[in-house]
């Protein structure tokens, strides 16, 4: 069971990489997960990852892992791993995620390949855990038992996020947002250093499209197994400014329904979801933070609040054009990917999706810590 | 005359600041004007000014400015100079600008103190240059004869340039607009390194109703001696980014009539006004300048188009909740303060307005060149 | 005693300021000492300090101290403490750091008013505890008996520390040494954005002169109840550079005895001092950490090793004109101040100099963790 | 004749990188010589140029070369062009840069690949335009007639033109050298960003070696057709900072015979050379500018200074270690790349050196301007 000591033994794909880095870092400490074994190009297959690795977290490189053999990108890595983490480059994570699933694995990916396929959950746990009842329909359409499951783009989970309370307490009928997003968010080797110090890109490929699509997908309801998209209308304008990591999002909504900054504030802050309930080991006591200073939030002070799992928003106020306007930050390398991608896989897990591994059970109530 | 030799000597008040440098370097080579003095806080005066300045900027301290003795910031010090620059503090420029006009002089003011004053030009001189027939009716209201004119925030110049064309041609309704600053917008010491490196501060102060409130007046028309406000719908937000220079704008826009992509990039392309016509010495080509380039405009690549002067605009595209939208890039120290109060300056000396110093009449058509 | 629940009251003077802040964050979950009390200007005075405070740490203002009043620098405010840290600027910290003391505190300072005063230690745990002896010399000479300990320069720690070892294996003549240091060691409001973004400044004033002059007080010895001074000679060329947190030295040495390479290494890898044996709670495992990484250390990669607490050490060679060369990292705001400063009073209260207290005893052997 | 309107046809060699941007940027306007070629890798080649590049130049595409097209880097594209520049990347330049001095081109090269080649001339063209003399000497050993002459690193021009009038006046016997380098110097893509915000990276691969053997070249003398290298013992530390443009050195040097600040500061001031005297076009008034300014020289500030190819130096004082330290900045993609370059091709023309076209004279004497 899981808890108990055993943990399931997972493989990172695409380890060298920035996300893939973040996995192995996070991975060295988790209560239910064990790297068993990591994946990467076939120029470094063969080799120890910490020769391989040009490690750029500020934590050190795991001592686990050093020694571990890199594999090349095949599903025989992952014979003994009943899940893995896939943090390849949206240029070949597309059919190395399907064969991986083909061969029963329960494929938990950061890459953007399958995230609008029609079967596959694009998932935020607090959100939309539901979405996983997809599993079961994908699963049966594969040979091979595995299964997709996809986590958003950096900035649209934080987007995502800040939206869902507002969605089902008051309905969200347009949404006007401008992203000012960290150098992180395009990995490694990423953007040049010379196209961004003293600069501002005000353009990000495909991205206005993807916080458009994935938007709705995740605020998107199961309708016969399948999603029905949720109707937001979305103007997305995307930049990328001299930032490590933290995506600043500057957002106006129009409800649906008539509320007071109150209202609009309580629905913020009292948001919890069912990671919290489940107390799943990487979720944030508090999905949403909302902060009064009036010049927050910033990256660089508020991105590491709740391990980089909270949602940092400030700044509500009324909007002259839509209804109200705030300003939402989110870790763009944890939620925003590794950590975030632990947590659906958490999820997974909890809900009893992972072939041999019991649901895990709500804790008993106790006093509030 | 102007232009015949002679030029007009002028002072400029709070010469140690940022933008005070700024005009010290522009008024070294300028046709029209002549520093003849130089004013300062009462801590410098009585000093060189090579002396008492801490020189920031990349063009070196002009020789003839060395060696000129600042004097403080009172009339006194402009008994010779029909004309001043005021680059004061905000804290400081409002008595002080007044009394400089009621001693005669005509005041071209880069500080927000007397922008919204009823009788007060608020000047984008491709805009309207006819706001400043106030001038007759502030001089009428004062006993020195003097006048204040005044030079937008620097985030609204850009801002208002852009959308000139689009309301002449087809009218704006609507208008959401989320700006990127430069930190030299805030002048020296200006904001802390420490609060901006690695980071966006998504606030500044007073920000935000300025851009509402000085757009509506620059749009605005002269109705018996006062200016009616334009009714456009605006809604800001503005943030701090690390960028040494250049405002960058994401917009979107309502319009009141029907109108294609290409029409709106063609009133773009084709606006000029008076200053190009008159070809003043501080006027750029082309006050707008749109670029293809996907990823443009830039603060650090496009910032120094046409001199500092253009709005550079890129990305056009519809916009799914208003009509349009684009991203307006202005130079907010060169446009946006000095340089922009210099073109205002030529504009007040061209239309006759500074009393002793004929109307300039447009040069004669020539072939282009 | 120390440790058994009950803890030292203490007050932080200057505790709005960036390093006052650090003293604040690191106290509130300090195992021996316990913020009593909080001052600032008079400015600031008798508000709440969650008020006053424009807090720019990235984990949040501790909860006990948000509704703590603020009190003026004044000994008064002190009266129950007898230990306060000084935050205060250099400015004013001279005449009050004495004010606390004579009223009987024992003062740790981080300013650099009374460092090279000859009855005040100059003190970095690891290297030169002995110089504490001095606390008694300083404590006859006072009416109130309280005493004044002092914490280097934040470029300097690192220097000395990287030192020690290499001195007593090898004896080290010639030093020559190139900072580059990070913004946040010039304080708040420091340094403006405007001064440095896309730039390099080769120069911070009186820095140089401190890092020559304080480190061969610290490498020095005590005799007849003075410092003798260390003799190397020193060459210091002092650059500010735009990183948030570590400064990074360049470092050449021309050793008394002859070394190789793996004797240089082997010392430093092997050094360790009194916090260790004693295992103070702000102690480093490992003062000197050393990387073999070609690139490193990198302060945003490296400068929170050991908690921020060590000197990260890498590519280490020979030098064509003294002996050796390598590159050593300090954070600046935690090993190079408040952290510092707190392993500084862990040490005065360990050898039992807080009047009241007695010393600590080394911990019994114990297998390794 | 030069100068009487007829231009020297050249061809770029790899002119989509940063550097080879620089060049097609430079030479738009320059009064000797006139793109007639542009060549890229076989990716681009076929295509016009204004379509492949990824111009990140603040100055606009120059017109003229918009439509040119691409060519590959081989000798046909260079069948009209006695001269050619390379900016090619240093792994295909080897080969490459033979090739075409094997068909009979003037080689003029930006690339390390042969700069220390005995029989190639490595030229600072106010140091050692007299090594150009090797010319003679590399094509008689050609069949083709070309010859390929070198352009500095980029960190070792600044460096050599510095030292060369202490060279001249006092000897120089020993010098240390820590260097703090601009992104731009690694080219594009060059360094990711997520590797350099908020960092310093304390080590640049083959840089230092560069340094030092290449300043020894550069102040050689030509004995035998040959150069003799200079005997200067030098330590050199190179960091990368997060700055655009422009590479910092902090200097100490040991001289052979006993001088003054005042007459280092002489030597300094008062240096100039050959195409200063020849007023070649590309030739700064000044090669080396020493400011007052306690905080100069700064890249933001005044790397533009002369163009960019002056060596700026400040801070002269005397140093503990050695005699006297300073700091010097220049410019790595203008002097330290294509304007450096130019200006080397023209010293080739003026020496008569290029086959066909004659020495250029010396200006006749004026009044100083």
């Amino acid at each position: 069971m899981i808890g108990s000591g055993t943990r399931i033994p997972v493989a990172v794909l695409g380890a060298t990489g920035s996300v893939g880095q973040r996995f192995v870092a996070l991975l060295a400490d988790h209560p239910w997960f064990e790297i068993a074994a990591l994946t990467a190009s076939d120029r470094s297959a063969g080799q120890p990852y910490g020769e391989v690795v040009s490690w750029v977290q500020s934590t050190p490189l795991p001592a686990g892992a050093v020694d571990l053999v890199v594999q090349p990108t095949e599903p025989a890595a992952a014979t003994s791993c009943p899940m893995v983490f896939s943090a390849l480059d949206a240029k070949v994570a597309g059919p190395a995620e399907q064969a991986f699933a083909a061969a029963g694995c329960m494929v938990v990916s950061n890459a953007r390949s399958h995230r609008m396929d029609s079967d596959v959950p694009l998932v935020v746990p607090e959100i939309n855990g539901d979405h996983l009842s997809l599993v079961a329909v994908d699963r049966r359409a594969r040979a091979g038992g595995g299964a997709i499951v996809t986590n958003p783009n950096c900035s649209t989970i934080g987007l995502a996020l800040a939206l869902k309370p507002l969605v089902d307490a008051f309905g969200v009928e347009k949404l006007h947002v401008v992203t000012m997003q960290a150098v992180s968010g395009a990995g490694l080797p990423g953007l040049a250093s010379l196209r961004i110090l003293d600069n501002v890109i005000p353009h990000i490929a495909g991205e206005e499209e993807k916080i458009e699509a994935e938007t709705r997908k995740i605020l998107g309801t199961v309708v016969d197994g399948r999603i029905a998209e949720h109707a937001v209308a979305i103007s997305a304008q995307c930049n990328r400014v001299p930032v490590v990591d933290g995506h600043v999002l500057c957002v106006s909504v129009a409800l649906e329904r008539r509320a007071s900054i109150a209202d609009v504030r309580g629905s913020l802050e009292s948001f919890s979801g069912e990671p919290q309930r489940l107390q799943l080991p990487s979720a944030p006591r508090h999905p949403i933070v909302y902060l009064d200073d009036p010049d927050a939030p910033q990256p660089r002070l508020h991105r590491e609040i709740e391990g980089g799992m909270a949602v940092v928003i400030g700044r509500l106020r009324s909007c002259p054009l839509l209804d109200f306007k705030f300003v939402a930050l989110s870790h763009n390398t944890l939620r925003g990917a590794a950590r975030g991608a632990l947590l659906v896989a958490e999820q997974v897990v909890a809900r009893g999706l992972l072939t041999g591994f019991d649901a895990v059970r709500p804790p008993a109530a106790k006093s509030p810590s």
